[in-house]
């Protein structure tokens, strides 16, 4: 067990009057233990309380080391397992509960009424995940090296006659010859038109002279998620429209990443950007958040968007991904994970930024 | 909306008592509406009552069909969805739960307090999804059929000096050659000692003169899975006790097949598979129930194990997996899916599952 990572979940219970909680979040209990089970519809949790009598409850199905740092709770699938976590209750007292817990648990544990009340708590593992220690910096850094290095690849692999799927074809051996061990999520080539639609998979769409070719790749090393987005035009750009607008989103992305430091509101990091957007002309051309919190996983709690009205802190790790998108023609989006440092920020991603005709 | 499944499940209901209830399970919701709706962390919800006023709870970001057979109600992320849903409810009645819906929602809608009891009861849908229909045992065989074409061609791949991974490399391009869509799980391929061991996934092992083949495949198509599993060996076998636990497995399989039909409990098919094993000294070598339910998800509600003393019945569906594992040595698993009928059993599979020498 993680002892700093859990000291700092055991004070944001504590700022909520929390005395105990069950995470069974199977990423949250990897971030505390190192081990990552998947329990499919069996019982994982992990309780944790400010009194220190912290169990992890694990079916035999499941193996693992003999020292996790917490008494194991072992049971088989005939065992009543909701009786052996209602009794490691304190009972009387509050539960937090993590968001994930399904009702195939919650009810029954409920219906022994060990606890006074539940009360959805996850946002204490969350916001302590979202601000990463120096062992998560190193990782996040070393996982973002390895897609700028991919994407210096994957540009090359663009030439006449190529599909979309082509291109995406060989990404996951460069991932993995580059020391990455999978995708963070599936990648997303988008030629002309396609790039244009935030859901597009990579299909048998052939590249023509003049199309924008959007690229938004992500690896995972070590378990640490990287995340980016360049979009390159092949041969010509088709019309002056496309790189005026390449042109608005890259300032969009430098004037969300130029005004990043401790304490400034996400909401306003999102507004800045889309000022720029709007100013343009192009407000409705930009539909989504500007950018994600993104971990062990690539998309964690916390995003910047204008409805999130908390500031960035020290440590955090998220994406900034302005877009243009003209349906049916074409699609701009440049995105770089960056992580707020003591005084401003550290963009995770070296790949340039400039308007890139592939020859 | 299939009308005829929604009236099976609603049945399944009253008999609980239960006037109303909320599916949040994706798969639940395709069965349904024929729509497969992956909702991430979002709320989807299909509220099914007996008075008849259902509704679907689908997020904008979601495409859906103008005519899903059930009104719908639609929000954004900035709407609290709980309330709409809250709303949607008869009060003062209790309210049937699915067991994946989590604790994100569920505490949420309790605090609203619009319902007078909240029941586990996906129970009612999968017994439902338990029985297939018509159209669902014809996906079933269709799925089977695939796979026991591509089990010969897989068969053929194992040759000297190949590993598991070669072998695996390209079982998802045979699937799609034959027509499937995609893995039901990945695969597995166990050589000699590998095969003992149930989590063993493809590796570098290469292949030895009298190894052990094990092959664990299953694919998609139509959405329907199929699940197989034969084990060979290669070039001879490399000792006659290996030859004897091969056609105990094989006795046990046929044994618990020729059993099946309906009324039978599943509690005695495994009983009497296990026995065979059992006799021959075996017993402590067959580590895992005999098998599981299969259909639109590979693994689906409902087991062929000595806990379950359900009854077979009527187009029931699931997996007759024997399997007797030497730590260190070898592993022999046979594994059909089978189908109960009016009168006995349809055995989807039609490989052969006569010990197979590959020269």
């Amino acid at each position: 067990m993680n002892t700093e990572r859990l000291q700092r979940i055991l004070q944001k219970l504590k700022e909520k009057d929390l005395s105990q909680m069950i995470i069974s979040d199977p990423m949250a209990i990897y971030y505390l233990t190192g081990r990552l089970i998947d329990p499919g519809e069996r019982l994982l949790a992990l309780y944790i309380s400010q009194s220190g009598n912290n169990r992890i409850f694990i079916n035999n199905l499941f193996t693992v080391p003999e020292d996790l740092g917490v008494e194991k709770v072992r049971f088989s699938d005939t065992d009543d397992s909701i009786a052996l976590l209602a009794e490691a209750l304190t009972p009387g007292e509050a539960l937090g509960i993590d968001k994930i817990f399904p009702a195939r648990f919650l009810l029954p544990l409920m219906e022994r009424a060990s606890a006074s009340s539940y009360v959805l708590s996850s946002v204490c593992v969350d916001e302590v995940r979202a601000c990463k220690d120096e062992e998560e910096k190193e990782k996040m850094r070393a996982s973002s090296r390895v897609n700028d290095a991919a994407m210096a690849r994957f540009r090359e692999m663009v030439h006449e006659g190529v599909t979309e799927k082509d291109v995406a074809a060989h990404m996951l051996e460069i991932y993995q010859e580059l020391g990455a061990e999978a995708y963070s999520f599936p990648p997303l080539v988008g030629f002309g038109p396609n790039a244009a639609n935030g859901h597009h998979e990579p299909d048998d769409t052939v590249l023509k002279d003049g199309d924008c070719v959007l690229i938004d790749v992500g690896c995972k090393r070590e378990g640490y998620c990287s995340d980016m987005t360049r979009t390159f035009f092949f041969r010509k750009v088709r019309d002056p429209k496309h790189k005026e607008i390449y042109e608005i989103v890259r300032k969009a992305v430098e004037t969300a990443e130029s005004m990043l430091k401790p304490g400034v509101p996400l909401c306003d990091v999102d507004a800045a950007a889309r000022k720029v957007i709007e100013d343009a002309g192009y407000g409705p051309n930009f539909t989504h958040r500007l950018g994600h919190f993104i971990g062990l996983e690539d998309h964690e709690y916390g995003d910047v968007s204008l409805a999130n009205h908390n500031v960035a802190q020290v440590g955090n790790v998220f994406s900034i991904e302005p877009g243009i998108y003209i349906e049916g023609e074409v699609g701009v989006r440049i995105e770089d994970l960056v992580m707020i440092t003591e005084d401003g920020c550290e963009i995770l991603n070296s790949y340039p930024k400039e308007l890139s005709i592939i020859e």
